[in-house]
């Protein structure tokens, strides 16, 4: 075409050839737009008959011009991009006009031909005016490939308000995994994993990690809320050693302590803190893994010897899954049924050794290695079956049950499930630990999801640069609520540990509730926050290095073990119903119900249609709001749970199967309760923070995770009339918009996580 | 209080025992409880004064009985059970009046009592009824309980379904596989584990495997179909070995077959096909891996010795994840920006040349390996760097692109972009490969998951026998609908692979996007299907024996590779958005959205009050509902979308930033387009069933699948107006259960998988 002598002849014809050039480039033209083209250029009085012969045959499908062609087409178009203004509102004709103009050696011959040129521009439209960019992309600002890190706030303060008086205790901790001899071990051998862990917990117990909860007596520092802090610490390393470190120092040891009496801890506790005794927590059996009050392991008593014979009756009852009982535990809390006279007593924990300090196993104790796992292999689990081993009297841990001297079983509870309950309670800081843990583990995550995603760059404007991935709103999506969510529990979880620490009595059934619904609701929000961080880091994330493959698959079990999560749940809900039915002491079980439920539907102001349908973003970034509609939630669906099992009894149903009916809701009552919970507490945190910056972002973080929740649950505001669609729509909106906002605090609101670049360790994230 | 002279003085105070048993034993009472029945007892004017005081004294919470008391009494109170009707609908009370009356010998001295214990009886309510079931538990029979396998249908039938005429080859391949000589390796070592995996694929190759889609005329069975069903069947086997044949005979050959041309077909395809030269697909760059188009490789034509120079420009140019390259490939199809006369010519594919024979590195390559991943570690990825390797022109896959004898680039595609978009849509098979292997990895894990939730017992009715954790409704819901999603996908990934291989040039488009979405949300579903099998198998899903581990980690990188799922949405979304511009080829770009967006609107009959209230079971299940439901949403969303999209570039916003701005909405375009062709799919599938039995389980199974998607998607339904409150709810207890029904034929339904024990090898699974 650009050799055409029909264009030397008329130069006004290149007006058409930036027309041309999109058209043949690329796909941008759909063929109906060719068509119309075709037919405004047959319509043109001011071009001759060989002219627009000419270039209606250059629009012909068949008869595309060749590359190179095209090429020198765009060489031509470049002559004039250079006067286009930078902000330019120019579309296709007017870089045509000022290509035409140059041809006529600065003439502007085309006074007469405008309107006809601006009836073309117009019916492109869209096309035009967007199209002009690819001649400079270099030119194109757009808002997306603006977006970047700018921090609002000092990330050494948010990270003084995450620590609070822990500080001390994880600056020490991150020090001590900061030392080469933690270097991380890459190998997949298990057992030269499995010493590696074993060596890791030796030099923690020789700072004196491992016995900071015992009290001093026994070496230790009596102090549990710094045990915690170490977990959660140690969490931002190999996860094998932290839980490696937990079965030792946390199941083992804890169980000696709250279960056994004063001279288990003069004869024990010291040689666990220092890891000179190392031990197994042997409770779950092959047959019996959530319901645990079923295990079949059989200690029997025999007065003549004042011993017990613990044995394991069949296959099934075989201790199965249990830390350090492959290679290094010497010694097993073991959970049995006593049996005295042929009468079972219920369960009770035994210590049972299991192999001398050389390592050999104990004859009558048969140990399996429960081999590779999904993750965690630096953890040694085993099978364990006892063979009618013998073990003294004094091995009973006896503060819940106990043989007197004429050989009558003696115990301050008299029923053996309320015994069982009180034991399983007195180890409930299990669960706390877990949940800080996988939040760690989220962390280090998140920490990596985010920094990479604020440095990949992939895709961008047609031809301009690349932008950098956090900054497409659907990868915030992705990530920002859950950075939310991190910040979220981690208030809550630390409100659990002060609520376990100071304990009384009357408390205990709200903490253990409290306690399961964290541990459950945290847990799997810990799997989902590392399943995404690892598709947003795309195939980088699928590298070993870069270590969301191990932070993933070694928490994926956290979901299950320390309770599976969603019986926990269902613990939650049968706990809060029996909450309702004390609250109200004055109606029997289930009579209450339909009180409550009426009560609930009636007080709350909020339900009225102008509410409903209210969308300004006040009303809506509103914590007031927000709790309202958590705790608006957790009620109704607590009366409503409660009622509908009322009705399934009520009409003959057994009450098992009644549970079972609404076994799904009850798992809701679950969440709802829990949320509720996790919201206040971040927010009591917004409202206690004094520094300016750091309140202002954990305000925004507290309000994109109230409304994600909401957004979540936003069916259930809808069906329930609680919300109309016009306000979940519009707090959809607000949800992106404080992603996008919080995308620029992303970065350092993770570096105020404080991990240490030798822990976090991924190539993807640090150093860069 | 057994052995009290009152007790024997006066027998009819033994009436009170099971209500004191219950008291101590358990805290089914609460205080209140407890209270309300110390105040009926003070007011009983048939007991003496000391009678009264005895029996409120056992009630201080004080002086608990002791164990051995406790079980005194439960033997009493046994005396008398034998005599209770197994059918009982008995209380405490009628208990304690047998008992009263066995210890007056047999004499019923109660008639003037009676009065005063009904009362008594009816106070405590429930509690009364359901702790009876404390005595005899054993008689408890809940329909919980009761529920078991019960097949509906003839599996071998379903099976034939579901391979249709793929049947015989799946077959061998099932034949091939259980060969001693394919037993799972189990190793961590990686040189081993990928030399296994490598003689896997020689011994496929052996069998014909390799071929089976390439052309007669060089080795092959030109069998496309055939192709896909064969990676169908090899993917319930270890999961390497499926990527590396995919590497070598997908990837790497169909490039050779799609991008080059005869002279290539007769040089490589045969030895290709034999793995004799084995090969790698080398189009990732480290920078540059969702935009494909951005690679920077260079292969620059030096017309003096008619040769190309493949060079790696810097590090960020590497080829990097590319499967067979660490240690077995010899050449590679490279992706590389033809360079001629320093002009960019766009993205073409080269082979060149990586190992000799004996697996030396030719100069100027420098391969790295990638290391250990979170799975697939049977293929050896690795990083390639290219130093100016001289390749000879031939070695140019020339089927798009070319260079004249004068040495002019040449191609029937004169825009670049389109060039390569035309060849990746060659390539589009991949695309179909892997979301059934996706499915097939889902299928081994749905069939542990479910066969383990049919044996494995966990808590049942106080006291009473276990029950399988299939008959818990939670487990259900997990379960039952991953199932219905799998047999739905099934016939969708079928209606794909037929629609590709029976493709017209005007189809390519559809059929992109159709692959790219059903890849995206099929590969999902396995993440998410594999994450709650892992959940619903506790412990044991955890070890890596049963398998959930590799196949959860293997196929974790497929909603990456093949194309980011995130970015497929989108493109499935675009494609739609212009699917939606030629619908309407006489309007211009944007103008025809609110024609569409009014058409939508009103022209939905089923959107009247009635309808969106209307509950019953007939329309619930009513398969024009859910096509209707289903289709308005799909059209609800593009409109919608489009709609914004047009608001947003109007208002002056440009076009990039606006695609970003309604990029989440986008993504949920991709998904209604899908989910809806999904279920159109499956309709069909139940509809062209001949087999009576199986039409059922099929036709239930769909509505499972429309319902649940719908609930999924209730909150877009309850938002837009389409559905009522009242109508998600009645959807939700019709869902809870058809999977209730579903339960009874979901060990015979994962039967019809027809996966052989030995590969799935679980313990948890097989041989039960």
């Amino acid at each position: 075409m650009i050799h055409s002598k029909l264009l030397k002849a008329n130069p006004n014809l290149f007006v058409f050839l930036p027309i041309y050039y999109i058209v043949w480039s690329d796909s941008l033209l759909s063929p109906y737009e060719v068509e119309l083209l075709r037919a405004m250029l047959a319509q043109q009085p001011w071009l001759k008959p060989d002219e627009k012969e000419f270039l209606l045959a250059q629009l012909d499908p068949a008869k595309q011009p060749v590359v190179d062609e095209l090429k020198l087409w765009l060489d031509e178009i470049k002559k004039v991009l250079d006067a286009t203004p930078s902000d330019t509102e120019e579309g296709l004709v007017d870089i045509g006009i000022k290509l035409a103009r140059l041809h006529n050696e600065g003439k502007d011959n085309l006074v007469g031909v405008r309107p006809h040129l601006q009836e073309i521009e117009s019916s492109l439209g869209l096309i035009s005016k967007e199209s002009v960019f690819q001649f400079f992309p270099e030119r194109r600002k757009t808002i997306t490939q603006q977006q970047g890190t700018e921090g609002t706030f000092n990330v050494d303060q948010l990270a003084k308000i995450l620590d609070g008086k822990n500080d001390e205790i994880i600056h020490k901790v991150k020090t001590i995994l900061s030392n080469p001899q933690f270097k991380y071990l890459e190998t997949e051998d298990l057992p030269l994993y499995r010493e590696k862990v074993l060596q890791w917990c030796h030099k923690l117990a020789e700072h004196g990690l491992g016995s900071i909860a015992y009290p001093k007596e026994y070496g230790g520092n009596g102090d549990m809320q710094k045990y915690f802090a170490v977990m959660e610490t140690l969490s931002y390393h190999d996860l094998s050693l932290v839980i490696k470190f937990g079965v030792q120092f946390g199941l083992f040891g804890m169980s000696v302590y709250f279960l056994g009496t004063e001279k288990h801890h003069k004869k024990y506790l010291k040689d666990i803190g220092t890891l000179k005794l190392p031990g197994c927590f042997a409770m779950t059996e092959t047959g019996h893994g959530s319901n645990v009050r079923g295990i079949e392991t059989t200690a029997t008593y025999d007065h003549s010897k004042r011993s017990f014979i613990i044995h394991t009756p069949h296959q099934n009852a075989q201790k199965e899954y249990i830390g350090n009982a492959a290679c290094h535990g010497q010694m097993a809390t073991v959970f049995a049924k006593m049996i005295i006279d042929g009468k079972d007593y219920g369960v009770s924990a035994f210590l049972v050794p299991l192999r001398d300090v050389e390592g050999t196993v104990h004859a009558g104790v048969v140990i399996e290695d429960c081999g590779r796992k999904m993750g965690l292999n630096g953890v040694d689990n085993g099978r364990i079956t006892f063979d009618s081993i013998t073990i003294p009297y004094d091995n009973l841990l006896d503060r819940f049950a106990s043989v007197t001297a004429d050989g009558k079983f003696d115990s301050p509870i008299s029923s053996d499930n309320r015994r069982f309950f009180t034991m399983l309670g007195t180890l409930v800081g299990g669960r706390i630990g877990i949940p800080r843990s996988g939040l760690s583990a989220t962390k280090s995550g998140l920490t990596i999801a985010i920094r990479y995603g604020d440095q990949r760059k992939q895709f961008g404007p047609e031809g301009a640069a690349e932008v950098p991935i956090l900054n497409y709103r659907t990868h915030q999506r992705r990530l920002m609520p859950l950075l939310a969510n991190t910040y979220a529990l981690h208030f809550s979880l630390q409100y659990l540990t002060e609520r376990f620490l100071n304990r009384k009595e009357d408390d205990m059934q709200e903490i253990e509730a409290l306690a399961a619904g964290l541990k459950a609701l945290s847990t799997w929000n810990t799997t989902h926050s590392l399943q995404e961080c690892r598709e947003a880091c795309g195939g980088k994330g699928y590298l070993s290095e870069n270590r969301i493959d191990a932070l993933k698959n070694d928490t994926e079990i956290y979901t299950t073990f320390e309770g599976d999560n969603t019986v926990l749940m269902q613990l939650v809900a049968k706990s809060r119903l029996t909450e309702f039915k004390q609250e109200f002491s004055n109606m029997d079980l289930f009579g209450i119900f339909s009180y409550v439920a009426g009560q609930a539907k009636t007080s709350i102001a909020e339900m009225n249609p102008l509410i409903v349908r209210k969308t300004d973003e006040e009303h809506l970034l509103d914590f007031e709001f927000h709790l309202n509609a958590f705790k608006y939630r957790e009620r109704d669906i607590l009366t409503s749970a409660a009622k509908r099992l009322k009705r399934h009894i009520d009409s003959g149903m057994d009450s098992f199967d009644a549970f079972n009916v609404v076994q799904h809701h009850l798992v809701q009552v679950g969440f709802a309760y829990v949320e509720r919970i996790i919201l206040e507490q971040f927010i009591a945190q917004v409202n206690r923070t004094e520094d300016a910056g750091c309140k202002q972002i954990l305000n925004k973080l507290c309000q994109l995770h109230a409304l994600s929740q909401i957004d979540l649950n936003k069916a259930w505001y809808l069906e329930n009339g609680y919300m109309d669609g016009v306000k979940t729509k519009a707090i959809r909106k607000l949800l992106n918009q404080l992603c996008w906002e919080i995308r620029q605090d992303a970065v350092p609101l993770v570096n105020a996580f404080k991990i240490p670049d030798v822990l976090l360790s991924a190539p993807i994230a640090v150093g860069k």
